[in-house]
């Protein structure tokens, strides 16, 4: 056997082959199976994106037609489900609840619904579908309103809309949210994918590894940015106070949430298609305030970072948050929605991960202590 | 940035320190904390075990006493715990009901017990504790009996006895289901426990990384092993036929389950303190059939593999499912059973996850195809 390498955090270790994302971090370019996320937000959506990841392929018209028909029926919430979300404590966090369900899923579509054993989890989509229906229920019941039965007849992200407010959302804010699940379905070795594929490579179920990622987009290290990112601007307040603040947050080395990305050294080309969204929302709804604080910030922030001679953009986190608040979507559901989006992603890393598996092993080095003589209670 | 290693699995990379346990494969010898299992099984009990694996030493008197009681104030479950057990699928394996319920409770006793926020997770030991009243209650359900609240007088081990039977154990079995726990409780960077410390990397809840653990070990490549050696007793059915059935499967080269191990080489202390409880179960309840059928496997299996000059001997689970099933437990609760036990060695890794913590982020590599132009609907 060679030499074990010591990688903390396995830095600069490739755990896998993957052909499903290509970044490309020098040219801000993404692309899903070699389709450029520009092409994808432009002309896709997140039914057919998600066939795209789950089968390496676009979808021909009937296959786009019976796979979208199949995520569709798979939305309605079993009353026991809708229990456990009820029962739920209302001051926990729903990510904790989506992690639960999807498990709880687990036994209750194979055994319940039409799920077998040797499905290749692209048979029912449940495992996709339900988390959008689990967020809006949730959010209903917060509201003390009731559950909103999903309809077939509207996209994803437009029945996401409807399933949470109760009424159905014109068609533009309906194509906007659909965009924003397909903007965040996928983006390569990310914790919470990888955990996805960790606990596939034990050939457990692909209930079992969506959860499981989940728990790890829940990290705060992983999920949250564009939460915080939107806390920011309410914090702001008003376009005037934003450089002052910036400035303060700054110089007392706070980070400035949703700018700079590890990966993108240019534009995370996710933001340009995001500020475009947030021009639009903006100017339809007469209120321009967090696109003006954000732009300020934005302003603000370079100036300072270009004195240091680094450029640093905009990422994604940092227009979305304002995008989803301008949908009438409340904070705590930013993360929970980057779940109902990157599911898809999970699941064909999943898929991925089974084609050519290899259990993920690594070693541990012990620097524990030596070999020690047991202490009876009385001597401890 | 140095050159990237590609491991397939991460085969031979080291992840991370860790000083909780070290396996010698080539002596045969386990250690907790510089504990050796042989000390552990003889004088310790799963709570102490539980307590030296969190804290990294044992007890003092007074400690062990507080600690001892705070784990079993913890053992009954909240009415709506309760009704997710029983609502859960009958057919459903048990395994995806402790995976959910363990990150529903994260955020059902962070806000309606007296979790708190910036609890160090070992101030309530809900998540340690109700694996086996979840385990219990679900087998109850299974035969139509009610839930049986715990006891606070009996160990962890009897405790489960006993909320699975409604009937107290006597102490020879309490005492030897409670160090079946002691033995299984840790066993390194294996595949669930690598998971609970990657989903632990991101700052999630220690409830939402043991949850995700689960999911790894039911998995079939990680748990499940006694429950396969069990069915290859029932399969044999008598001792006189054990050769033969050894034979043909070697012929045609079938696994035999709990024969052999990755990491040891010599024997697995393990399997020689669970061989010496199989005996005296077998003795006490005049009942030898499964350790006379398992002692011809293992004596046939030998020969065989003597005559390749390769000596194999029996692991953990060659004997434990003959011993849990003389205790009455039924094979569906084998893996659950070790989730019950290896839950405060996953506890404790997240712990020292935490403490000098780097999130995984292992990369892939890109094999997928170049940029593609879109295809419009119509023409594909």
């Amino acid at each position: 056997m060679a030499e074990a390498t010591y990688a903390k955090g396995l830095e600069g270790v490739v755990a896998a082959e993957s052909e499903i994302c290509r970044i490309d971090g020098e040219q801000g370019k993404l692309f899903y199976l070699g389709y450029s996320i520009e092409d994808l937000a432009r002309f896709s959506d997140f039914e057919e994106t998600t066939y795209l990841l789950l089968y390496g392929r676009l979808p021909n018209k009937e296959e786009k037609e019976r796979f979208s028909k199949r995520m569709r029926v798979s939305r309605d919430l079993a009353p026991e489900i809708l229990e456990m979300v009820r029962n739920f404590p209302k001051d926990a966090h729903p990510m904790e609840l989506l992690q639960s369900v999807i498990s709880y899923l687990s036994g209750y579509i194979q055994h319940k619904i039409q799920h077998s054993a040797t499905c290749n989890c692209r048979d029912t989509l449940h495992q996709v579908v339900q988390l959008a229906s689990v967020v809006t229920a949730w959010q209903r019941f917060q509201e003390d309103k009731e559950y909103v039965p999903p309809r077939r007849d509207l996209s994803h992200g437009a029945n996401f809309l409807y399933m949470m407010r109760g009424e159905e959302p014109d068609e533009f804010e309906g194509r906007v949210m659909d965009t924003c699940l397909v903007l965040h379905a996928e983006h390569g070795f990310n914790a919470s994918t990888f955990t996805a594929r960790v606990v596939a490579s034990t050939m457990s179920t692909c209930y079992s590894s969506i959860s499981a990622a989940i728990g790890s987009l829940y990290g705060s290290l992983h999920g949250g940015a564009n939460e915080k990112a939107m806390a920011m601007v309410e914090a702001i307040g008003s376009k005037d106070k934003a450089a002052e603040w910036v400035n303060n947050a700054l110089d007392s080395k706070q980070k400035i949430m949703g700018m700079g990305h590890r990966v993108y050294k240019a534009k995370d080309p996710r933001s340009i298609i995001m500020e475009e969204f947030l021009v639009q929302l903006s100017k339809r709804k007469n209120n321009t305030l967090s696109y003006d604080i954000l732009k300020e910030v934005e302003k603000t922030f370079r100036e300072r970072m270009e004195e240091k001679g680094k450029p640093i953009y905009p990422n994604v986190d940092f227009f979305s948050g304002a995008v989803y608040d301008l949908l009438g979507i409340p904070k705590i559901l930013f993360t929970p929605i980057f779940a109902v989006s990157r599911v898809a992603g999970w699941l064909a890393h999943i898929l991925e991960q089974r084609r050519d598996n290899r259990l993920y092993r690594p070693k541990s080095l012990y620097v524990g202590s030596e070999a020690r003589e047991w202490l009876p209670l009385e001597k401890r």
